[in-house]
């Protein structure tokens, strides 16, 4: 039973709270309470062990093949989190005796993931637990866990069995090669794990402390070795109120850790410690440990939770709403945006489900690039740039890609893992109903769009931050590397005289091999146009470089290449008679089906338990926003006078897409919620954003057991801030057109705009910006243009925007 | 808590039984309980899942290594017997809501496990399970599963999720690739696994049927695929008094199997279908499925119950004891040495746990040839002659690990598993508790006396049986080649111009790195004489097939070099003041230790507790028979009646080493129950055979959790048929020296002497042995020499036999 408005005083909107525990519910809490730093990510398992969990602990960046016939993924650690204990003999569990006090409880301002329970063992002893637990953002090694216990009336014999576990899998898949296990000093433990293909040696230490009444106390334990395992057995007496403390830190190094690693240093600036030998990262995490080992675990909290007040003093969104629930939705939102980031090292992208589960074996999607970078290009342009340059480091196996099908230029992977691994969406999906064989998994061969949507992206980053040192250094190189890739990928049709992309899946899932999916061609489109701009400036503004780059890339023939294609491409109008786009070639003349029983459903997907694939590719059901994202996108571009993305237009795809779509994946709602802002429906809107936060935050237990959804996760951020705060760059400059929904009393936030904070307060009535720069800001709100020094305050007329 | 006396009426002394159930306690059903046919191994893991719980499904012979640094082991196969019930939506498990009545049995006359449960759910429901499940003996591929579920009061709803599971490794070690996975008409499940290195198939199979009082019904179930896992969810609606039954019929076929596969065939008699195409196996797995199905749990479960009944009738071990435990412990024996035994087909062993757990991973260790065998050699001389030929086909790999050790002829592996495979002994075990380091392994190096108990079970074999041919065959050639390697391997001292055998380990495993222990110099010695004496015969009785084995394995030149080495071969002499032999060169000197704290311990090896096996390496400890073994092996052969085989030196040696043994190997106390009947102690005999049959059969529910105790099983046959029975080979004759003790009335038993079954009926006063051939059958009873047909009646005096 989740509470996501428990929180009161100064922790108000700060707090996670589970109030009722459940076993067979543990996906949950494990997922949207996962603790997370960019490197190291923790699901929240509970200490002691359950039947349904799921335990994982992921490095970023340690890519694995498991097998031959799998796709590289991120492994499972080793766990350090399990505690088995005893008390006088019987295992404590909640699914034993009686649980009088419960509450399990992640605090977002600290990142501290908590447990209070009062319990009552079969046979009748009371006793008192509280977990701590943190992944430190001070130190991007460290995991910090104390357990606090206390008998309420009778003296007990705890047992704790406590361990580094590598039985652990991947759902049964082994990523490492059994490693040697160590016990030091009786009371640390240490394991080398080596992934069995990628070769990566992870090392695994931790080490306990023993306290009762405050006073350090020295128990041998019992030490044990198994398959794998290495543990340590305690077993301490305690009296009533005794108050006995276990506090035991674990930490994670990798052989590819940035600071060890050796890989090629042209490309970075900065010199890097080169030894990534075993035995020197060994050495270095055993004094490592040993120096947390004197801290404790209370000093390392607090610098941790130092470390996160600045992150919220960096990172603002909030919202006055009378749901307490929106506010808490949005630190939810930066919560996560932070801990699955993986700012310190740009090898590494982000995982579909972040760093808190298996689902989607940590690769990168689409989803990075059009709903999470948008974050981060308008908060923090390094992690921005971080992001995009690990798409640069990507540029060769996206090349090999192309090559590989038939085309030239770089096709970027639908699925990605290490910048060199190059496509790794897996083969063969769920279980056809209808036949009993898997299905055929296609977007790796013909979802293709991610490639203009990384163009896009790049775009968007260079248009906000102002940054042109990263289009030379590495974001012209994949512009023009993209749009070869689509002039060749184009076919002609002699019929029609233009150029189609046929065979192919949008954004639609839904629909698997279309021909001329409009998000599709119109992107490829926005990808050339792109180029031949570029192109263009650079002639213009740095001849030099340009020779350069026509030099190695023979620009001045693809130029005239993507002119032709770019000119000819087919880009699907709108109806005469309903200005509606058609997805694609098809999708118009399939039957319409009554979706009402899906889209009042709780869980997602439903469809799929009466139809198959093959049946659903013929019906006018949409999986996610599909034909809609080409006007949140591209009125962001200099093509946004185009008339097909005229308002008019807009409107009346959203009136006939909406009905149609079942937001059956996460990177849906978040496009709804903006398209409904820009068109007025701000009722409508906020119930979406409602909607769009329940993907993780809502009351369904188990829609977050394989993790949770990160592109949900960063549309609720470009949500509040482009959707309610209207914030937009739009035809290559900053427009804000607010709009509060009823419940929403005030907005605040702050974004860089080409290098300055702006910081946004809104309310009904007015829009305040405060910039601390001398520079002079420009920007439009509902159409009308205002420029400012140091602040301004802009009166909100009411109805400022027309509704469609 | 178990209950080894339960049975009443028919079933009285048959079955083993738990009466109440704990979580925490499963290891010990899953093992002594577990299911198998020589070909399938199945633990008998619990259809509901719990936390402690270890499913594991073998199949024979079929090894795998599963990482480049573990050694080969017995993959664990997909789990097809977990059931995943809710009851209303409630998990039904045995940790929640009320259990009014509970037992599990299984019933050792017809090999079926069944458990009768009356369960009241959280929520009030009162509900009657029974399930039932065999590994059929009739069809070495099939398992059988019925469910049976009454709702004693309220209409429920039922929901039952049952697959095929790949997510299962061993202990973390996952051994196959991802394999296909299918759904057929709705009902029937199929997946392939393929191990990774020694790439061999599985094919498994599932089939449910699910009836409602009598009538069939059509139950569309949800179809659902994850990785490695493929299952089906029924949801029924049951009323009062409603007869729910659930059955799953599984099969699991292998490519190697040996009426698939392709090996050479020159070695056998027999035209084996030769296409282990998996399309093959497939479309023949398919077939069988179905007619499976057509025939259903209860025609399958009889026709595999009258197979176990041909068996009961084949080998007979009936005891009239005051205690029924006697009786059920030796009905226990037999039924695991058939569940654990791969009759159907030479190129497998028997694994040190059977078939019933992941301890030794499925190895073949001496365990076989001198505790488990003799069952086979005395009764069923094919399947002692296809375990010997294991050995036979395992003699390349021997002449390998000789020569990759510097020696000669043939060196067996310490750990085999695949014939070919060689030495699989691990190189690491438990944790040092003084270093923290693991402890290195040294048996596959050092323990080295294998090699001679290989030998001793062929003349064993042999004398027993009377096969000849397959001496020459097989035998010759392993005589010849591991008296060759002995011949190798020993060291000239020139100090005392004899050969020693320096830097071994005995049985006794507590010392490592020991000069002549004299287990391992006596059965070297036995293995070099058997190699002339057979020499000897050979030239006598077969001068042409000398002559080819001569051209072969130049049997001349090593005859001298096996006379030369035997002569001047150190065999340590009793001391004249007590007629102790030294156990090896230092044991004699070394310190004296306190052992009544382990040796009244619950739980083996409680000495590792206190000291590492540095420090036991010092004291005068053993682990368990080694000089004991001379005696009783070595006295069945042509040294019978050498002067340290005395009588007298016998007895010396069993009070100096019985004390000073801890009978911490299971391979223990078999030996010591029939050297305190041969010495006349028939009390203490007694009393070790209770302790030797609690090993698996006893009150600690710890025990067994790795698996049964193979050797500890064979033992308990030998210490009842050896040991009080006293049946002999002995001076290569039949002798019968019965000794019941107090609490026996009466002991039967069948056994085979040169071809003919003997009947043997013991009580205090007489000895009857039956024999339905035409042949005189000659043997010794108190040195007294007999000689029958059909039957003879032989009365026995009291104190037949002096005590020592």
């Amino acid at each position: 039973m989740m509470n996501y408005t428990s929180g009161n005083g100064n922790i108000k909107n700060w707090v996670l709270s589970e109030e009722q525990f459940h076993p067979d519910q543990l996906g949950k809490c494990e997922s949207i309470m996962y603790l997370g730093n960019g490197y190291l990510g923790l699901r929240s398992a509970t200490e002691e062990p359950y039947l349904q969990e799921k335990r994982n602990l992921f490095v970023n960046g340690t890519f694995n093949q498991g097998e031959e016939n799998e796709v590289t993924e991120l492994p499972n650690l080793a766990d350090m989190t399990r505690f088995d204990m005893k008390i006088d003999g019987e295992r404590f569990s909640l699914e034993f005796g009686k649980t009088k006090e419960y509450v399990r409880q992640l605090n977002l301002k600290t990142a501290e993931l908590t447990r209070k329970i009062q319990w009552i063992s079969p046979k009748g002893k009371e006793i008192w637990f509280q977990f701590r637990r943190f992944v430190s953002l001070h130190n991007l090694h460290l995991i910090g866990m104390k357990l606090e216990v206390e008998s309420v009336s009778h003296p007990i014999q705890l047992t704790i069995e406590s361990g580094i576990n590598g039985q652990m899998t991947n759902s049964g898949s082994q990523h490492f090669l059994e490693g040697e296990r160590r016990v030091h000093q009786k009371c640390a433990l240490e394991m080398i794990q080596t992934t069995k293909e990628s070769k990566i040696n992870i090392i695994l230490n931790a080490v306990h402390t023993l306290r009762i009444n405050g006073e350090e106390i020295r128990n041998d334990p019992e030490m044990n070795m198994s398959r794998r395992k290495v543990w340590l057995t305690y077993n301490v007496a305690l009296q009533p109120s005794d108050q006995f403390v276990f506090e035991k830190l674990a930490t994670v190094y990798t052989s590819v850790d940035k600071e060890f690693s050796r890989y090629d240093k042209g490309m970075y600036d900065v010199e890097y410690q080169l030894d990534d030998s075993i035995k020197y990262i060994r050495k270095q995490a055993s004094k490592e440990l040993q120096e947390l080992h004197n801290k404790g675990y209370e000093m390392l909290f607090n610098q941790h939770a130092e470390k996160w007040e600045t992150i919220w003093n960096i990172y603002k969104l909030e919202v006055d709403s009378t749901e307490s629930f929106d506010q808490l939705a949005l630190r939810f939102s930066l919560y996560h945006l932070i801990a699955m980031t993986p700012a310190h090292d740009e090898k590494m992208g982000i995982g579909a489900k972040a760093l808190s589960g298996e689902g989607y074996r940590g690769h990168s999607f689409w989803d990075t690039e059009i709903f999470i970078l948008p974050f981060f290009t308008y908060s923090n342009q390094a992690i921005a740039k971080s992001l995009l340059t690990y798409r640069y480091l990507g540029l060769e196996s996206a090349k090999r890609k192309a090559k590989a099908n038939g085309y030239e230029g770089a096709m970027y992977p639908w699925e990605a893992a290490k910048p060199s691994d190059g496509e790794v969406t897996p083969e063969w999906g769920d279980i056809d109903i209808v036949t009993g064989k898997p299905t055929k998994i296609w977007p790796g061969l013909i979802e293709q769009h991610i490639t203009a949507d990384i163009a896009f992206a790049i775009y968007q980053y260079t248009k906000v931050t102002g940054d042109k040192d990263f289009l030379i250094a590495y974001g012209y190189e994949i512009i023009f590397e993209t749009a070869t890739f689509w002039a060749s990928r184009l076919e002609w049709s002699s019929e029609n005289g233009q150029y189609y992309i046929n065979d192919v899946i949008g954004p639609d899932e839904y629909k698997e091999h279309v021909n001329n999916n409009a998000y599709t061609n119109y992107m490829a489109y926005f990808n050339l146009k792109l180029a031949i701009r570029f192109v263009d400036q650079l002639k213009q503004d740095d001849k030099k470089r340009f020779l350069q780059m026509d030099k190695k890339l023979d620009l001045n023939n693809h130029y005239l290449n993507w002119l032709e294609k770019a000119e000819k491409l087919y880009l699907p109008e709108p109806r005469a008679k309903d200005h509606v786009i058609p997805q694609d070639d098809t999708y118009l003349s399939l039957k319409e089906l009554d979706l009402s029983k899906y889209k009042n459903q709780d869980s997602v997907r439903g469809i799929y338990k009466d139809y198959n694939p093959e049946q659903i590719n013929h019906f006018q059901v949409t999986k996610q926003a599909d034909t809609l994202l080409i006007f949140y996108l591209l009125e962001q571009t200099f093509l946004a006078d185009d008339e097909r993305l005229s308002q008019q237009v807009k409107s009346a795809n959203f009136h006939f897409y909406e009905p149609r779509t079942l937001h059956d994946s996460s990177l849906s709602l978040s496009t709804h919620v903006i398209l409904a802002c820009d068109l007025g429906k701000v009722d409508l809107a906020y119930e979406m954003f409602t909607k769009l936060c329940e993907t993780d935050l809502g009351p369904s237990m188990d829609t977050s057991n394989e993790g949770i959804h990160a592109a949900s996760i960063g549309g609720m951020w470009t949500a509040a801030v482009f959707g309610f705060g209207g914030v937009r760059l739009y035809q290559e400059e900053l427009r804000i057109n607010p709009q509060l929904p009823t419940q929403w009393k005030q907005l605040k936030f702050v974004f860089h705009w080409r290098g300055h904070p702006l910081h946004i307060t809104i309310t009904k009535s007015t829009l305040r910006v405060e910039a601390s720069t001398m520079e002079n800001i420009r920007f439009r709100v509902f159409e009308k243009a205002f420029t400012f020094r140091e602040s301004i305050e802009i009166p909100l007329e009411k109805g400022s925007l027309l509704s469609y």
